[in-house]
């Protein structure tokens, strides 16, 4: 974590006053801005840069009335407003972060928070998902977002006058709460709190811009100002050298901060282990009651379970999910089969479509790929960049350890056959009218670069194997074996959980 | 509504015992079934055949364990269940059937239901919601989707023996709450409610299959019978005639129930209408202080407000729809810029986006272009039936009335401009760098067929226009009367809906 110190709030001179001269050449600028600002909203929608601009500050700092006249400048159809609250039920059962992820805009856009992801610290006045955040700002501001953090810093004593006034008035008195004016008398508490979070949260790609919210035209000048013209500078890089000279390199796997468990190349993983279909069967009707009856403990205990499938086309991926959701009961589980992202998707940071499909607290989801392709595929395909498939290693295992944080329990199987096994697969796919349907081209194009596959793959088992979610490597030239492996690993990671 | 009437609870016989030879042959015939439904999936997936099961039934009839077994048939990718509990805090603030429709499958999928749209009368054991729910059933096998609805019955005494069962293992216990109970005392009073839910429901197009509960394999057949053998029939059809001849007519415009204002063909407006620049700033400023303090009344009261711009293009939409929000409070509105849809929104009924993007109560939606491009782009550009575009007219002034009812207040704008200022409009925008980027070849094209989009518009403002849901068109020649009229009108629907 790389920060620049700044004196946060010492800087700020809330005692300033302005003359006549001075608010009419404020107003002037203002109106200056405002056009620029307009005209930027088209270039950054060409230039396909997504943008978040998030408000932080005193309780009657002047957030909501400066976000409604910043709206004014934009065309509402590629800005969206989010007012941050309490988070829902619905959410509560999701982490922290994930409500702020579901919030992110898609590239050209632009969202504006009224509070944010800082809510719960600035509510607490505690240190709150600190590294959640930076995890956060970082991955984004990586993948070419541009995130603005503004504080709107006003005086105990302008504070009061303001609730009073607001409180003064039938039509505003509904906006003042208790919180507001326990923040107004534990204000020295509350911003020693506060400075420490802007310190900590001052993070190079996404800095705090501590601003006087004493005179409201002052604010909407400074905010406005700070945004154009860093907009308008990137603008200007984009348009000449593309969306990815904004890009960060993110964390590299040298520097990476996780404990990884060394695994076997895949090439040298056995697979003679084979299993009778007497003794499959024996054993797969004792596994699911076993497991059935650790979901319900899971579901009780409200411990979201999470199951990775990756593995050769033809691995029998599809067969062995089915075993593995026989065990739970309908209600607790989903599968989630992942394809190629739509249009909605790609416009969005990658991992945004897998934070959409997390499972609720106690429930499980097991996804058929996974986020995954993206140091397998797409690094192959050249869907993406070298500098993105690269940074995407650590930016998973944060991923995953951020669900750990949380509480899920996280299983990752690689499903391995070797190349004579799938062709066999293939041939008996192509030869049995009820399976031609699971073989096609791309399968078989996917083949011709079996061996450009088997480095990525051993890279990825490789640098994301951490201690807490390692790859498992499940032996499946011979189908039974391979399930009851699959299942097994389940239940001793439940079992070692709930232990 | 058509019905046929069965004798529904009565033709059931819940005494009738099995032989051993007769179990025998039904878990073969379960089996063989099975096998049927597997393959079918698939075939439905070609087809692009969508399929809902829902199923209700006493408590401890057997309904979660019934799905479960058939869920094991299944490719799990292909499927999603649902279990029905109550609506969640964000759920209790949009229409009732908004999170049904939220869960409707894609083309090819299927959606499995334990408990359905179906709960609140089941709970309440009064009538609930029965217009809704004929319209949605409706709406959705009009477009091709397939909705089976199974009932499971059982016997007062052998539903008592379950609950002691289940109450008496610590594994189930939780899962009898004190209304399974209340359901068991009342049963008699419960059964003759359900009797006539079931009646009033058994729609032609979604029929009610009841079905006895009191054996498992029996109940498990007759399920895997029912859904089989008519899906079968419906995939043969569909792979000889295509998907749309399984699709219903809908209801005609001669036949709506709707009372119909009407209104003038746009062509005869009299575009002369104008305000100068003067005199649309002064009456601007009162009016958004109006409108806002309009939209916090609103927001106390939880009354929801839709605002829906149609217009042709350089009407100046956008501009009309940025001075109407500037009144709003930034944390109340949405705007919901309408494109074409995407593949996850393509696969489902029209409406499904816009369900989607409903706003909560006490919150305000602008929708730039609606569903009506389901009656005007689709239809003049072929995306569409005729079949599918003719019975939109009814769904449309369905779904509002739907949203009336719900408690929103609906307003709709035609922009209207003539054809002179359009070639005016885009010959600005084509020199104005700034503007360059609101004209494409797609609007030259459009402006080509005029003549076909006013027969479209004027069906549209015909069929459309209902009493508490009619057309306004705004004379948009002058920009600043239009925004003026629109805003104003807007201020009429609220101060009328308070009063």
């Amino acid at each position: 974590m790389r920060e620049r110190r700044l004196a946060m709030f010492e800087e700020i001179d809330l005692k300033r006053e302005y003359t006549l001269d001075e608010e009419i050449s404020i107003k002037a600028e203002i109106d200056e801005l405002g056009d620029r600002f307009a005209q930027l909203q088209q270039r950054l929608k060409k230039a396909g840069i997504p943008v978040i601009i998030a408000f932080e500050g005193w309780s009657a700092s002047g957030k909501g009335s400066l976000i409604g006249k910043l709206l004014k400048y934009l065309d509402p159809r590629g800005v969206k407003m989010y007012s941050i609250t309490s988070p829902s039920d619905e959410e509560s059962r999701k982490p922290y972060m994930n409500r702020f992820w579901m919030k992110i805009p898609g590239r050209g856009e632009i969202a504006i928070f009224d509070r944010s992801w800082y809510h719960d610290w600035m509510t607490s006045g505690k240190e709150s998902h600190s590294k959640d955040i930076e995890v956060f700002e970082r991955q984004l501001t990586d993948d070419a977002y541009v995130i603005f953090k503004f504080f709107l810093h006003i005086t105990k004593k302008e504070q009061s006058k303001r609730l009073n006034e607001l409180e003064a008035s039938k039509a505003t008195k509904w906006r003042v709460s208790a919180h507001d004016w326990k923040q107004n008398k534990a204000y020295a508490v509350c911003k020693e709190e506060y400075d420490f979070m802007l310190e900590k949260t001052n993070f190079e790609y996404a800095g705090w811009n501590v601003i006087s919210g004493m005179e409201r035209d002052v604010a909407l000048k400074e905010v406005l100002e700070t945004v154009v013209k860093r907009l308008e500078k990137l603008c200007r890089k984009v348009e000449k050298d593309g969306i990815h000279s904004i890009e960060g390199r993110g964390i590299p796997v040298s520097k990476m901060d996780f404990e990884l468990v060394r695994k076997p190349l895949i090439q040298d993983v056995s697979l003679d282990c084979t299993l009778s279909e007497k003794e499959y069967h024996k054993r797969l009707d004792k596994l699911q009651d076993k497991l059935l009856k650790l979901s319900y403990k899971l579901y009780k205990k409200k411990i979201p379970l999470i199951i990775c499938y990756e593995g050769w086309d033809a691995a029998g991926k599809g067969g062995n999910i089915k075993r593995m959701v026989s065990c739970f009961d309908a209600r607790d589980y989903d599968v989630n089969p992942v394809a190629a992202p739509d249009s909605y998707e790609k416009a969005r940071q990658y991992l945004w479509r897998f934070q959409k499909n997390l499972p609720k607290t106690g429930h499980i989801a097991v996804f058929d790929r996974t986020w995954y392709g993206r140091v397998m595929v797409e690094r192959l395909e050249g869907f993406n960049t070298e500098t993105e498939w690269k940074r995407a290693y650590n930016e998973i295992n944060e991923f995953e350890q951020e669900l750990m944080d949380w509480g899920a329990i996280v299983v990752k199987f690689w499903l391995q056959i070797d190349k004579d096994e799938q062709l066999a697969r293939f041939r008996e796919r192509e030869n049995n009218p009820a399976k031609q349907w699971k073989i096609t081209d791309e399968d078989w194009r996917n083949r011709d670069k079996w061996d450009k596959y088997e480095v990525a793959v051993n890279d990825m088992i490789k640098y994301t194997s951490t201690k807490d979610a390692p790859w498992h490597i499940i032996e499946s030239n011979n189908k039974y074996y391979a399930r009851i492996k699959a299942i097994e690993t389940v239940v001793d990671a439940i079992e070692s959980r709930l232990s």
